[in-house]
């Protein structure tokens, strides 16, 4: 399969003279900037069945005021949340817990990417869903 | 100044086999344990006019849920965050930026400490404001 | 400008199947997860002149054993660290502070990505130095 | 058990008008300080056979810089490094496989707390192994 590619420089760009490559290479380098920022800010962060609507809120507000982003979902597996039975037991975030997915745009180019645990991988896998010219 | 100390093991506390100290310094232990998190999880998260309500919100509880702790407040300065006029024009969360208070209570005693920037040390200082007996 | 691109599956990526994407936008997208990454890690830590070597040792092997990288260099810039004078002088790693630079390689695409503070934009840009076919 | 405290302000310690403690609670909250945040700092961190030296000994060097440290010792566990066999196939640091005794002095008070995860628990716990009059 072989596509043609363009390079642009969306207007709003004052770094733009400092990337070589096209409009799709750049619109998928932003996302993995921002699903590799968010996964290392939030693994490790203590979830409850009371924050875990904000901590989603956080993430997608943090990651949508980021350079070049349209949309973003974030959503916590709420499977293992539950009451405390004493002080120690209490649950932090994992790689497993994560799905994330972030739509970009620069120029000509969008695409959508996201973080989710696969389970025949055994890796919280980061990956390209689409990439389409608009 | 001289004060008499106690060491008890709270009931809930199956870890208390551990600790070789008086209640009051197992209560500023976890409480320095707390913001020394706190501090590090939240250094250069992303911070906005729309996120930086979650971004307290998931901090007060995310300290709440964790050993022995009492009350949280967690504090935000709002001063710097504006619209954004580029993609490049966001926020991180700094250490002049926030301001925490942490109550923890250990068996007998209770304490109250603080993670605030003081401006004539330039320095985010986390410290105990006050050790009591209950 | 316009270039053709090819999408190839790398036989050492059992995760293959989940990107739809050319090998230039793969090779892109993973050189952006690891400078996220990295960035999020390392901003806040403790650098002095005793551990600036190794924390960039740290950050060098840390990203190489990652999926995809054939290459990294990383730089602490040096200028302020120094002899303490009392406990609370020391400094922790900022954006302004760190030059990485990371090259990919996937299928028959190889990128070289940087992070680097770029002054008149007063930002720590990520960015796509070099895009090529191998 | 009762014992006897003291409060004294170290003369290097130009914050000590904000604490309201004795020497040994701050030594033992300096020493929270640090674990808390050595744990959310290097968890999730990338080791390997190659960087897991550098590592450890960024960890030691960084809290050694750090108010009022006289000591460290930091031990990552190598029982799980191995050679990769895929680009997925590497590590992150979690709390079982870290080890780390900070040694903490304030005044007339010295302290030993340590970060290491108890099995029985199924928890890595930070704790207070003594505190001592010096």
């Amino acid at each position: 399969m072989s596509k043609a590619k363009v390079e642009t420089v969306d207007t709003r760009d004052k770094a733009g003279e400092f990337f070589k490559c096209t409009d799709e290479e750049r619109a998928v380098f932003e996302a993995g900037i921002k699903l590799g920022g968010i996964y290392h800010q939030f693994i490790g962060a203590t979830v409850s069945p009371e924050n875990v609507d904000h901590l989603e809120k956080t993430m997608v507000n943090g990651i949508t005021v980021q350079p070049f982003v349209e949309h973003v979902e974030a959503h916590i597996d709420r499977t293992e949340l539950k009451e405390k039975r004493d002080p120690y037991d209490y649950i932090t975030v994992t790689g497993k817990m994560l799905d994330v997915r972030i739509t970009t745009r620069y120029g000509t180019a969008r695409t959508v990417c996201r973080l989710r645990y696969i389970d025949e991988l055994r890796y919280p896998l980061m990956y390209i869903e689409k990439v389409e010219r608009v």
